[in-house]
């Protein structure tokens, strides 16, 4: 059996997302720039991709442009408003693509504020509440961590966000959460929105950011002008067709995914209640999401770990897939309050729809082999 | 018969690569980051790509980043290496994703130059070699123009920026260049360089960014820490495979390739003697790439004759795709001293490989037909 449970590292993509790529390489080649027919119609096609991700969020066409993913549109969209002196709030449990984005802009005269989460991973209300001044020009939470999958109530932070300040953007990284649990930037007051097509079956290279009717960011590739001048460069149509179609997908299967996944993680749950010397650092409740199962194994070194369930076809990772060559140990699990031991012995599962309680249960038994192995060394 | 002339704004993906992407998706779907087998033969596919793609340049595997597209590579290199009160040079005839990157930075304290060209479009040496100083840090000029064809000589040009300043780096958009004519960064000088895949007949959305061994430019995208801290942000793995297919195919039939649009373009040279009120803005000559041939048509608007021509289902452009909806008129024809009867009737047809001398002798009746039609009006 091969099991692949990392599916918030990346995704394999849906056979129809490798079709509508395919097809859109071949049928919709045209630059949608150009002035001539079928060049208008590649754009119109665009359009219509445009449109149906729009909805998903509850947004309109003119609110949605598209990037290269996840990275480029938290870079784009974090740096987008700000000036020398300006304040601006995360979180100390984000994604790389946002803390290194604030540290590079502290560089630039910006002043950053990092706010604590509690054991769960979820941010404390009352210091960010309390951190948000007349300079703040940006909060930025994302929506589902994706090393432990802890859900942020991101209706109640645009709220503090909108009671505190006119000026503060509201910005969310829902990389792990877009296509597996609703989002709605109306209600949440979200300004502005990173996600990425291959966290749900989409091609790699493609993501988009939604941004607020009537905001204005700055560029953060400048050029031709497409995407109403905010992200330059030649469409990438056919990554888009491939986002669109993954979209279609997984949206009218959200909550039947979401059902089926909650099942596979309690199995796992389950028979981890067997297992001695773990913690449970993504417990099976409304403060995580159903998709992540992150775990430590005390006295083990996830790495290690990593390997031997390898050797069985087990697809895991031990933190963030982009750090996971990182040897500093994860800061997520710091920020929650784990101590070296948890820290070093924790393993993250991920799952999507197409994930089994078989599948479950072949890697509790390798777990368990291994782990005996390991511990009688 | 249809005929497509425009591929200086985008090419028809060679089914091999269409193929490429699908087999890349199918098969190395997995994060090239992550520490287990499959992500490792991701990663080493990825690294084989990087070496062939690093070669045809004369440069090596550990010297070549994966980017977006050329906008990205032009925005990041040009951004690399920059400090407020630094002086940077380029020219009047670049690409808006250098010009508006430029711009931009006037904003943050960045002095800018830009360099006159002559009635070829080919950068006056004496000006640029004049406007080095001691404060430069970067001079960006473009391999061969996009609108005109206009080849630089950018062996002399790295030699003069090498020979006046120890710090200026040079930097190349190669963007219409690659694949089509030779470029060795090392005869050349060259410390930085911009490609794209979707010029090639690759993929949209991909292209890399070369930077010389031991230069380390600041990010543009800030994350994971993917492509040496450079650029982060999951690989795009499908995209570099499409586009190391489509390198693969063209590269080994360069100077074929070269041979055969040079007929197409001669052709059509010869074809437009018998045209009048027309004035050719890229001569079949060594200062203007075969793969371009830019038309003024006195007394017609570009715009007009391209939708003529789009009813005999031909595809050309008025001036460089990106700014095709652009009305101002295109910078470059200013640039090289055309008035603005000539400038309003520009018209660019960019060739490939595929296209033959069948299809000029379609497009020049086609021609003569909307002309005579538009002029008798
Ligand atoms: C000379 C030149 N530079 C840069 C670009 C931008 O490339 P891309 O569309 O891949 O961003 C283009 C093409 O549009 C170009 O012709
Ligand atoms: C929460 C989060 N944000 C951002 C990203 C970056 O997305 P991408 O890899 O598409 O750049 C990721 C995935 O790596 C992520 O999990």
């Amino acid at each position: 059996m091969e099991v692949y449970f990392d599916n918030s590292a990346t995704t394999i993509p849906y056979d129809e997302v490798i079709e509508s790529v395919a097809f859109a390489m071949k049928n919709y080649f045209a630059n949608p720039s150009s002035a001539y027919k079928i060049g208008m119609n590649a754009e119109r096609e665009l359009g219509s991709y445009r449109d149906f991700l729009a909805s998903t969020i509850n947004a309109t066409k003119d609110e949605l442009i598209f990037t290269s993913g996840g990275s480029e549109s938290n870079n784009f969209l974090i740096n987008g408003f700000l000036s020398p002196g300006d304040n601006i709030i995360t979180t100390k449990i984000e994604h790389p693509s946002v803390l290194n984005t604030f540290k590079a802009l502290e560089a630039l005269g910006i002043e950053t504020t990092y706010i604590n989460v509690d054991s769960d991973g979820k941010v404390i209300l009352d210091e960010l509440e309390a951190a948000i001044n007349n300079k703040t020009k940006l909060v930025s939470v994302m929506h589902v961590n994706n090393e432990i999958g802890t859900i942020q109530d991101i209706d109640t932070i645009g709220n503090i966000v909108k009671s505190k300040s006119q000026k503060a953007k509201f910005h969310v990284d829902a990389v792990q959460s877009y296509g597996k649990i609703d989002i709605n930037v109306k209600k949440a007051n979200i300004d502005l929105l990173s996600t990425s097509a291959h966290k749900i079956h989409g091609p790699r290279g493609v993501g988009f950011a939604y941004i607020k009717k009537g905001l204005v960011p700055k560029a953060l590739i400048y050029g031709g002008g497409q995407e109403k001048d905010f992200r330059s460069g030649t469409e990438n149509l056919a990554g888009a067709a491939g986002f669109h179609k993954a979209a279609s997908i997984i949206f009218p299967n959200l909550k039947q995914n979401y059902k089926h996944v909650t099942e596979v993680k309690k199995h796992f749950i389950d028979g981890l209640q067997n297992f001695k010397d773990i913690k449970i650092n993504s417990p099976l409740d409304s403060n995580h999401s159903p998709y992540i199962l992150n775990v430590s194994f005390y006295g083990l070194r996830g790495e290690v770990l990593l390997h031997l369930l390898e050797e069985n076809s087990i697809y895991v990772s031990t933190g963030s897939a982009c750090s996971s060559k990182n040897t500093r140990g994860s800061h997520v699990l710091r920020a929650i309050g784990l101590k070296n031991d948890a820290v070093e012995g924790g393993m993250r599962f991920s799952f999507c729809e197409m994930n089994t309680t078989e599948q479950v249960d072949y890697v509790l038994s390798a777990l368990e082999k291994s782990i005996k192995f390991l511990r009688r060394k």
